[in-house]
């Protein structure tokens, strides 16, 4: 568990985009949000009070999240400074790099003389257990998409915003680092050992309130042949009683894989439910969320009717229309 | 890569089954079986010269392998002492035990004087890719099952002698460590890191002969809720041109699942091939082979000849009746 509230760090961000995480954090969680942390030359802005490191401590933060991502895989000199200094200031460090920081010998050291702790959200923290496949009290929703890097993740958080503000009882369950930053916990789950993937979602969603959802982060999809072992790890460990299909109507074929189609939305239906099923046969398809962001809001808004029709199914973008008709479907379930 | 011909090493096995190890290398390698190492007390047996260590070493044997379940999850001293004094008569080590090798200090430094190899068959010890789906060439069969621990990966290692017999080009590609120590090569799949999963399968089996095909070994099953996310990396990783469905009828649950039940064979050829076509759209269900060791040989055939006329594929228990029949089935594909 990361401890909040944070400092965003956007180092020398070469554009806005570098900085996606820390925009991740700003979008969703505002209120973790408390000032942002810029170097000389960085070209990405948040709209957060720049504060040092000082400022930042009297302010409350307690973590230095580093929300951007490093040029070249390596932690440089400059940035190098900033996180020692963050350190002896009493800031634990938060990062998702590929470089972690673990690997640093220097910020190792740093850290265990002021007592800090060192958060590399891309490795396991935790010896997680083999699933057992007991049925859990709470409900719990999981996105699945036609592909990977459709908007599983921001349908998932969009959809606890728009529960939260209805009144509904919802917690956000990050299954990936952009996920575990923005809310400071979750399960890196690209980077768990195979035999422990289901478990590692069981312990994500444990048992909960008759009339609460954890609204699971999706990774990858049932038909990507790369990580398709993972999207089924979180089907079963999952144990969802609800599935959202998520889709990206313009995407020529699958992510990273040319010459592999991307499934119908019928077919993602099919194939998703029947497995889901498997380890919760109460399990329904309830709405499609789709990512219309390379269409015109005519085109979209079209889009979105057809698919509706076709699947009768509520069908929404949720960055375009709020995911409250989603979270509507659910609160029948 | 592990050197053979071995030494297998039975310790002070309890009994015949502690042995298993030993037993799977001694039915589908003899060749590579050379002795046997038996302390006092063991009371497994494979019917192989009792070697010491100096002996095998004359006769050829390269590696002693660790062929027993060892008590208590520990390497005993008695086991210790003969662990080092193979090493230093020359010998490398192979060892699927959950007490690794490599976490005993004295081994490692024994190893390293002598210029041993320990190997720990639970452990990857490749980087792996990421899988990225491209076609193969060659062909390749999986075994599939109603669930775990049904026969898969015996049906493999059956059709593998059958097609050599048969003059046919085959490999048996192990997923697990026993089958890795049969073999002396592998990759242990539960071991993977998720996201590499798939990518292992696809380095296992890569391009090869027109007319050979890799045998793939099934691990856990796409209806186990712990262990599907394995069976799903395998079923896309492995691209296969045939699968084979393999089933122990007498189980009343899922293994380790109680109210869990199984599915049936129509509701595993439907979902595996669906989920297979996503990776090879030419993959074909081919035959079926059933684990009839709960039942009386009258039975058994009965049972054999009722699916085989229900599901219209050649169905054989591969134990009872060799594997030539599911062999030929994959000549025609």
């Amino acid at each position: 568990m990361i401890e909040t509230p944070y400092l965003l760090f956007l180092g020398d961000a070469p554009d806005q985009l570098a900085a996606k995480v820390a925009q991740g954090i700003k979008d969703w969680r505002p209120e973790y949000a408390l000032g942002q942390f810029r170097m000389e030359g960085c070209k990405a802005d948040m709209k957060l009070p720049d504060m040092d490191l000082k400022a930042a401590k009297a302010a409350g933060a307690k973590t230095l999240v580093i929300g951007v991502a490093n040029r070249g895989g390596v932690i440089s000199p400059a940035w190098k400074r900033v996180l020692i200094d963050a350190l002896e200031e009493g800031f634990d460090i938060a990062s998702g790099l590929h470089n972690l920081l673990r690997e640093e010998e220097d910020l190792v050291a740093v850290a265990k003389t002021f007592g800090r702790t060192l958060h590399d959200v891309r490795i396991p923290s935790v010896k997680y257990p083999i699933a057992n496949g007991v049925k859990r009290t709470g409900k719990r929703c999981l996105a699945v998409g036609t592909d990977c890097s459709v908007g599983k993740m921001y349908t998932a958080l969009a959809l606890d915003k728009s529960m939260r503000e209805k009144g509904m009882k919802s917690t956000f369950r990050a299954t990936g680092q952009t996920g575990i930053l923005i809310t400071g916990d979750g399960v890196p789950l690209d980077a768990v050992i195979a035999d422990f993937m289901a478990g590692s979602i069981e312990y994500l969603t444990p048992d909960n309130d008759a009339d609460h959802w954890d609204l699971i982060e999706g990774q990858g999809s049932l038909f990507h042949v790369s990580y398709s072992g993972v999207t089924m790890a979180l089907v079963h460990g999952g144990q969802p009683d609800a599935l959202i299909l998520c889709h990206e109507p313009t995407r020529e074929h699958m992510r990273g894989l040319p010459g592999f189609k991307l499934p119908t939305l019928e077919a993602l239906r099919d194939t998703a439910l029947t497995l889901a099923k498997v380890g919760n046969p109460d399990c329904k398809v309830v709405g499609i969320s789709v990512n219309t962001q390379h269409m015109s809001e005519d085109e979209a808004l079209a889009y979105l009717a057809k698919v509706e029709k076709e699947m009768g199914l509520p069908t929404v973008d949720p960055f375009r229309q709020g995911a409250d008709r989603l979270a509507d479907a659910l609160a029948e379930v």
